[in-house]
């Protein structure tokens, strides 16, 4: 089977990609640490059309070198905002009818199989620091929590890789005819 | 809603992790030149159960410190062997039995969402390097590619991301009960 040319993978032009529908879903960084993980986070905001990235509290944002390594110029494509706390963060999206999900591991928290939005959901979800999660306040102020099941013996996913399997399960379930494009 | 502690996770020991059966599924790196992506690939497959993972060709393994910087102790888990080349590795997992399949953009490729392996299938997935994909020669060698469909400016995500999204998506096709655990 032959691999496809760069210009054969129908890959949307900066302009194209600021004019697309987005994917409903805002991608919330509580204080994460490392700047490669930011780019990639970019990078895979970019693959799955998010419709906005909110780098809070440490977190590192664009223009930086650092970024930029991993981010591969997807900080010009997808749309971010900074917040000095993630709780205003919070309260911004809450306030503008988002639905507020950590990506944790909590008592009563749905399992991301399990997790489905409701039709027409404006959805946001908080990934924490590489070491302390999400910040048990920053949880206490969210909808819910939704917990990615792990079945080996650290239970503790590179904070990249989370956002990339939570991101790719929701646009699934949130964009079933992009997915099918 | 209040975080899980550590000893609330119901992690499994190694040795518990050794005797688990596993998700039936082995991964290969053709060429992976990051050695932080083979440690949260490493960390990763402890998460999800892996059978195997085969770091072949300039692809680093352990004992290495800067894979351990991602991969957290699961080289001690999760079973690995080095091939010199991608083509041994994938020669002896199809005399094995496996079905081979490299995840890449090809023509006729199937996409990630559509792809359901058959029941009772042993199945390995190739990731390539971090600029040049899966080469075009190991994939003629493979059963097919599996390509993880993408909307953005891009269509190139990191490869540890990439193998964090495959490997969840067929941990829930492939166990459904361990998912439900």
């Amino acid at each position: 089977m032959r691999k496809l040319l760069n210009e054969e993978l129908s890959r949307k032009t900066v302009s194209e990609f600021k004019q697309s529908p987005k994917t409903p879903l805002v991608v919330v960084l509580d204080n994460v640490r490392s700047l490669h993980n930011v780019g990639s986070v970019f990078r895979t905001g970019d693959a799955f059309l998010i419709e906005s990235l909110y780098l809070c509290g440490i977190t590192g944002t664009p223009p930086n070198k650092e970024i930029q390594k991993t981010a591969l110029g997807s900080t010009d494509t997808v749309d971010w905002k900074y917040f000095k706390t993630t709780k205003e963060a919070i309260d911004s999206l809450l306030q503008n009818g988002y639905k507020v999900y950590a990506i944790e591991q909590a008592e009563n928290a749905v399992t991301l199989d399990k997790y489905s939005p409701a039709e027409g959901e404006k959805l946001a979800l908080v990934f924490g620091h590489e070491v302390k999660g999400v910040e048990q306040e920053v949880i206490d102020n969210c909808t819910g929590v939704i917990e990615i099941p792990q079945a080996g013996t650290k239970h503790s996913l590179n904070i990249a890789v989370s956002a990339g399997i939570v991101i790719w399960d929701l646009f699934l379930k949130l964009n079933p005819l992009l997915a099918n494009r």
